[in-house]
């Protein structure tokens, strides 16, 4: 079912509306992982497709992927399907993922290693993922939005310098110790990111989201220095290129606190975990999130209580509706549907 | 080397006067699994005593690697050798650890399953712990206070529904349906560990702490149900048995809103963890933590720097130095004297 907005209203991007701060016709409703496993139709095109980067490289398939879940749900926007990963493995860093483990990469632990990685701008890489935001936006309709995303530098430096851990440790060691390598790291992934954003804005991205998934591993200084410049000076660089481009900040654990110490002053929403307390909500920023993917296991009644706790806490005009980590593998697909009538329902 | 203080004063205890709201004569430093496999006199002990419970269940050895750490280290507080599983293992349910893995327990998913379980008080198991208790007392100097310790209702269950795995999401799942035997659960786990951490003060203990590691995993009214009034039930329950056991809670993950909101009157602590931000700090309650145990492994230099960012931005008369998460194995012993060397110089 394509959801094509109500009335005789221009359809209007819902998504757009509230991330520039306009009347919105309704509350924008996307999820993270919005594609993936817990679809039957995707794992169908998986199959045909080889390993999940070979997917991720197949613009065809990538969109198809990334329109699927508009065909089921009446949502305000799809996500590129692709990985926060793709930066370095355009950069020239080995990449791998087994199936059901998580990825494993090469590593990069020095100044010599750092300087053999090769900017992402024009790779065949990036050119193929800016194929599938072409082939994307073509496919969706007027009021659905798409959304391009990227890793922020601490996150992908994580699994830069962690050969793919999830373990944080010895990116941690190496910030906490300044190594220069490091720090000239995070720079690079900075101007790639800003790179590879635009591009996917070049390419018909009508928003695009940065997803530090680790942003709460550091503090103070480290925090500061690692993780929110870094992000911020991403947003400036994309938005110098790409001034109406609305951006997402999806900075993971920081706390509200960090957020407002932050001040990324171009941000147009900051994206908030399940464990963001909505008491520390703030009055004046639009606010994306957090519903439990973990409710969507406990059925449709827990999904239409948490639904109507987290809808009742934040005025619709300044909230975009998603889950507060990416939907969980063995989620019903019917229970997302529940979501987003519950959603609906909340807002009539 | 072990620390009686200075000068001709009466060896009091630091901790205890802190938590107390005493003047106290210096900052209380105590570690967050201070006995450990970084130590290669606790790995001589444990090879001796065959698995990880049995070495809790010896009274002697489990004494020995208490008091270890005050050997090598000037610190304030020596905690019990124990596990936050010896509750479930004590009420009946099945617990083995293997080496490098998490715990495997026998599981409770229904009422059936939770009618099964015994009582805590007067079991093999917390009589051993006990005696561990009485044992460490006598060892101790004045001035070195031992804290006795429980888990929290929400992480103990979550082990228990879900048989160990550290992946808690059958426990939200129960805790999202309002499964009655879950509530149940919860309830029974207040009792027991009231039961528990009364006997470890009958014992000696001069203060206990219950820690809940996965206490940020709810928000809302699930936070408040299932994590923040159990705890705040335990405090009360205790208190009224030992009014004068002061107590440390330590919700890993709530952030300081959650803190203020569950408010806690009979706490005399609260702990936290790394990455909660120091801007949250309260200003009217005694604080315990929070160095990163990542900051250990890059080395005596970052160490210092991280020590006298924390020890400027808590007044010593309410602060307990400690660590964030629990000693990293691989960890240097000598950079863990380098922590309580920093701090002392600190507040020189």
């Amino acid at each position: 079912m394509m959801g094509t907005g109500k009335g005789t209203a221009a359809p209007r991007s819902a998504l757009l509306d509230v991330l520039n701060r306009k009347p919105a016709q309704r509350r924008p409703i996307w999820f993270m992982r919005q594609a993936g496993r817990y679809l039957p139709e995707y794992r169908a095109v998986r199959e045909k497709a080889g390993s999940f980067l070979d997917l991720c490289y197949n613009p065809e398939l990538a969109a198809e992927v990334t329109v699927q879940p508009l065909r089921r749900y009446d949502l305000d926007a799809a996500i590129l399907f692709a990985d926060i990963l793709v930066v370095p493995h355009a950069m020239g860093l080995p990449v791998t993922f087994a199936e059901g483990e998580g990825p494993v990469l090469g590593t990069v632990r020095s100044r010599e290693d750092l300087d053999r990685l090769r900017q992402v701008a024009g790779t065949y890489e990036v050119n193929q993922v800016c194929r599938t935001v072409s082939l994307t936006r073509a496919q969706l309709a007027p009021n659905q939005a798409l959304i391009g995303f990227c890793g922020a530098p601490w996150t992908v430096a994580s699994y830069m310098v962690g050969g793919g851990s999830s373990d944080r440790v010895m990116a941690k060691v190496a910030a906490y110790q300044r190594q220069p390598w490091f720090c000239a790291l995070i720079d690079r992934l900075v101007k790639e990111s800003v790179d590879y954003l635009s591009a996917q804005g070049d390419a018909g991205a009508q928003a695009v989201q940065i997803f530090d998934s680790w942003a709460g591993d550091l503090v103070g200084t480290e925090l500061e220095e690692f993780v929110m410049k870094p992000v911020a000076d991403i947003v400036a660089g994309v938005k110098e290129r790409h001034p109406a481009l609305p951006i997402i900040v999806f900075a993971r654990g920081v706390g509200m606190a960090q957020y407002k110490a932050a001040a990324i002053p171009g941000a147009n929403a900051i994206g908030v975990e399940t464990e963001f307390g909505l008491a520390d909500l703030p009055k004046d920023v639009v606010v994306q999130g957090n519903l439990d993917p973990v409710a969507l296991l406990a059925g449709s009644e827990v999904v239409a209580r948490e639904v109507g706790r987290i809808c009742s806490s934040i005025d619709r005009q300044r909230h975009i509706f998603n889950l507060g980590h990416g939907i969980r593998l063995g989620t019903d697909p019917s229970v997302v549907g529940a979501v987003v009538e519950a959603v609906r329902r909340h807002d009539e």
